[in-house]
């Protein structure tokens, strides 16, 4: 089936690493060669597809050795590739870019969701902190992951946050997000109080998030909403200031999910590379 | 003068972040509104230039605090905002997210750049591996920081590889190279012992990079380069497995330049944030 | 605040009208003339942002007299303009290709809305059958005449429809869309059969989509859901055969949302009109 | 041959309908199947190349059954589908959303030449009012329809209308545009009287326009160019408040070209639909 | 008015020549200076629209001391300029390869166009032969040199030329052109012979192109023409092999059109330049 | 491997010369044809890959005859072409206008560096200089023809001109560039004297550019260079006023680089020309 990856937008980034004139790429000899992709490194892979659209476009010949999701070690390979090797130079490190960065993301999620796992069931999940320009592709490594993307714009779903509270007040807020929302949309609230959460929760929203809490501020919102008949009509949401050290503690405060900007904007690259078929294997 | 960034490229940014019907946005009451873009911790600023061009898409009076490659602290101002509200709500988590990003990569870099000042007149650099998409703003993040941007794509200057080596052999590769370059180009030749150091020195090319080469093998290169009288000759560039631990270690070898890809991807975002004015100043 | 289209895109329909040497706007002298755009018949208005949108690229002064969602009659003038003459002449047939176009839609749309409302809470909503290329924009007429706009995309949120039950059957369809969805997003389950209404609602759907049935299987339906509990979990929706005719009837089988693809697909255009503010006043 | 559509086009259509992420398409099992797409009422068949466009760049394979301006009835297939079902759901409401508009279109358009055709010679034709950002479609699908396209921009041939008098007079337009018209280009005045008419004509423009005259009026001012000596030497082309009831008349009065906006927008989209073939069949 | 050009084009324009980090304009202090374009030949100048676009996406204020088509002489100034130091660097070859192109054309068509005038009423016209992406520039260059711009694409107006007569035949490729064409559109043939001229216009074509022909052949093909009373229902147009030495002789021959190529293909550009205003005045 | 043109931009210069509706091209019959493209002239060929790029966009079955830089003489067929007749007519002209207007800048840039061959080892170059939009293109054309095609873009190397000099002179202006140059960039400075030649070489530029001198001045700089020891660390170009006939003049002066903006804005386009089979052969 068609890959993840628009035909145009491969373009834009080819160009972005070509130039006018490589003339490094087309220096080398009009012949068939054969490479590896491989890691230096365990990780969670992400980015095969998008990886697979750029070897398209170049006319590459592959064999995916892995698929989003897996997890790989330290010199493991992931795709094998023939092509004339000015293809393979000149499709070399747009399609590392892309499988280092969202392995590194896949890894670092996948890392987060082992760690709720063993104590919870709540949901790792995404923000809208993404780097601009590949939030779709960053979302697909979160969900490679094992996470959820969460809304991939501000469009999606409707979300109250602390600057709607600033300007128009929760309630207010609340109030015209129902009036102006699909039936298809669900509305989420942020809020950072019990009686805010219990507001929210009553006023119909569909996912309360507990900004900035700490874990027992946490424990005790959701016992409040529990007390008012309200915990089964919302899903809770938590975010603010966790990290891989704290996880397993707000992950132990029986919300629903846990949502995390630093999946992206703390994740490392994955480390892997690129190598001829024969420098690969002597 | 001109912002650093086209229109029409801020669009695709713009529309990435907003969707078809962005409701949580439109909500809020018609008003002009008072905000601040400020850091939550400290750290040195990149991207003023994008956001900047953000706010003028949208209409935004801004006042800008500090330019790229100051250092903030925390709770310090870098802009001041003012506009409808929902303009403000719409240019927020896309101003941010550039300026997060690239401020975090300013910041490691300049980490960098001053620990390599403190021993030695090197400098630091940048490589190919950036995120695909936006490498021209993280090669300004990495300028911003105080470091070389290195070459921006595969048409800038000629950089023989590993993979060139092991394709039509080194000083086939520097052969063609300097038949095929322009006279406004330079010419890098990446190495792994002193013998090809040598070699690329000899021969003519601009750049020698030392390539995954442990600090004392540096050191006996260099000096044989400058046995031979080839150390004037070139930029002796060093690369692979250098991190912020060992970084002094390489610059005390006496070379040029040390390139790490590391500046840009293990760079973690700093945390910046908009509040309406009235919150930030209560 | 930013209007409702992106420069770029006007610039592509602008490029459509225009060609490459628009003599006949070219050739009238270069002087300020007053125009007005009205109504030829009574109507819905829709489309006043984006003529706005195309007014400023043309640097045409506007006064708006009419917002979106407003009925005007036959003769209200919606816009004044006020500009060169060429420009008035080039932003004449874009601008009320879209507010005809877009008015039509908003129009039927307040036809259908108004005549649930006399019988009925029910909403009337849009589908995905819509214009190539102006999707959003014949959205935002549903909505200014009233309607939900439904979900905008295949990426909004997850509906299972008749191709996917030949396919994977209903169960399995929705144990995969459960599976695979983000908790920010809703599931909708197209059924035929009141059993298949039960299935859906029991296993968690959020809206049920009742495709074909006639008033009385609807009216059956509902009631069977009552009957098992589940008539308070699931927004129930119906659609296919529905017109202006036999609208009423199925507003009052006790659903929640009518859908009708026909809200675009057989609207007609409004009939408005341009002209110089001279001839229109004489 | 290449299709009617340029790669670059459909992708922007595929964008608007896909989103980010369509868990809906993607859940179905990576299997091969077949499908049809067919009519649900009688109709003209436009868009044919278009929807072969899209199919071709979701690899899909397919027998087209009917070509651009054939007419089928109730249950006809228009094409057979093969493809994984991924691809199929992905391709599915575009190419009905193209099929149905345009085959819309073409149907209207074929009843409306059809009526001429029993009284006249006279053409049909299109206007300028079209929705934006597929003019070239919905042209094409006039044409299928048996009629003419007319112009497709302001740059194609040079018209004189209401707004030009208003500004500078019928005389002075006719004169400019035959100074600026390049000999390439027909020139085409719209008048509103007989007297109009005949200037129009002896000042040498190719085709006259009659705007908003009764058949009458039309049939008078035919018998003056044809007293004049002029007939032989315009098109006479009548527009303005022409629909499907009245059309007849208008044929009869002598004239060559009547041009009719509602081809375009008043036309209601064919009933097409596609199924997987299991289910078509039995 | 709105410039010829459209922003999106500019910024194509502007992107090609300013690359990702154009230092040699950052460098410059930030000042505001001011500059004049001015002739370093006589020419005829064109463009100057197209300049102003660039300057204003540049916010450089200008005064423009020459519209397209005048004719300036060595050291004549077309535009004062004054802006920051930055812009001024970064518009200064766009804007000067634009009007050192076009100007090039417009000054090789007024020679050919007064070379003509002496002798002849024959219109001087371009074809299609023109610099990929910037046809539409090109030919408004042709206009102001006094030319006309013939027709801008395939579309423009139909034309049967040496490959239709090999692929199908002069006269079938006529009935089809006439079957398939909008009466709002021309049709022309191109013949070699007069008996095909005879033949073209018998048929109805509205121009004859004479290609290739020596001028006595055309005199005589005029003459035969005139003979079957022809002459005043086709325009002649002749083409191939005229340039500007034998460009009257061509103009004597009877004819109504001289269309060449050679004015784009062969021009060469006028010699324009940029210089900061002290150093200009001094 | 892939050609050397994106196929985002193939659509645009197609789009440019097809427009709407191209009749011409439509109205051939269905049938498979046989062409070849030929030279009408003795030419240096350029542009073959992007006529390639061309052909496949077509789908047009190619054998090449010639590659770039190869010399032809009249009547050598270039391409062997098989395809449906109507593709091969829409890629007649487009195909021929890139290959046209190359062939033309490397047959005249061949012509200059034969010229300078005779009594030099000076290499000639191009300038920026160029058609707006298809800089790459004649770039590779100058290669082509055996030129150098200096920087592509202002982000390429630093380049200080006369207008940095008379803006903060040119001490301060090589300072400023050598502080902002990444250590991969050359520097050259634009000179109008032999003092300033040498302080720009004993500054450390990489390149100085003798601007507008004769080449007695010249003669002396070079002499004047050599003395201060300073020859060898400069590549030195000169530009300015050189054209075919003085070309050998100054390519006797010692110097390294003639670069000549009028390789690109004085070429004249290459005679070539598309044919079907029979009609070539016959």
């Amino acid at each position: 089936p068609v890959k993840r990856m628009l035909r145009g937008q491969i373009e834009n980034f080819i160009q972005e690493d070509l130039g006018y004139h490589d003339i490094s790429c087309q220096m080398v000899p009009d012949t068939i060669a054969e490479a590896v992709i491989f890691a230096k490194q365990d990780c969670v892979i992400a980015g095969v597809e998008i990886a697979e659209a750029i070897f398209d476009y170049f006319d590459i010949e592959y064999t995916r050795k892995v698929a989003d999701g897996e997890k790989v070690q330290n010199n493991d390979v992931i795709f094998e590739l023939k092509a004339d090797t000015v293809s393979l130079l000149r499709a070399e490190r747009l399609s590392l870019n892309f499988l280092g960065h969202l392995s590194g993301i896949a890894t670092l999620t996948r890392d987060c969701v082992e760690a709720v796992n063993e104590c919870s069931e709540a949901v790792v999940a995404a923000t809208r902190k993404t780097t601009p320009g590949i939030r779709e592709f960053e979302k697909l490594a979160v969900i490679a992951g094992g996470g959820d993307p969460h809304r991939f714009n501000l469009s999606d779903s409707i979300m109250i946050k602390d600057n709607h509270r600033n300007i128009m007040g929760l309630e207010n807020a609340i109030l015209k997000a129902k009036e102006m929302a699909s039936f298809t949309q669900k509305i989420e609230a942020e809020v950072e109080s019990a009686t805010d959460a219990i507001l929210a929760a009553k006023m119909g929203v569909d996912i309360v998030m507990l900004d900035n809490m700490s874990p027992s501020e946490i424990i005790s919102t959701v016992e409040k909403l529990r007390h008012e008949g309200l915990r089964n009509r919302v899903i809770v949401e938590v975010s603010g200031g966790i990290n891989t050290e704290n996880l397993a503690e707000y992950a132990k405060t029986g919300i629903d999910v846990i949502s995390m900007g630093s999946l992206i904007h703390k994740a490392q690259w994955a480390d892997l590379s690129m190598e001829m078929k024969d420098s690969f294997m002597s």
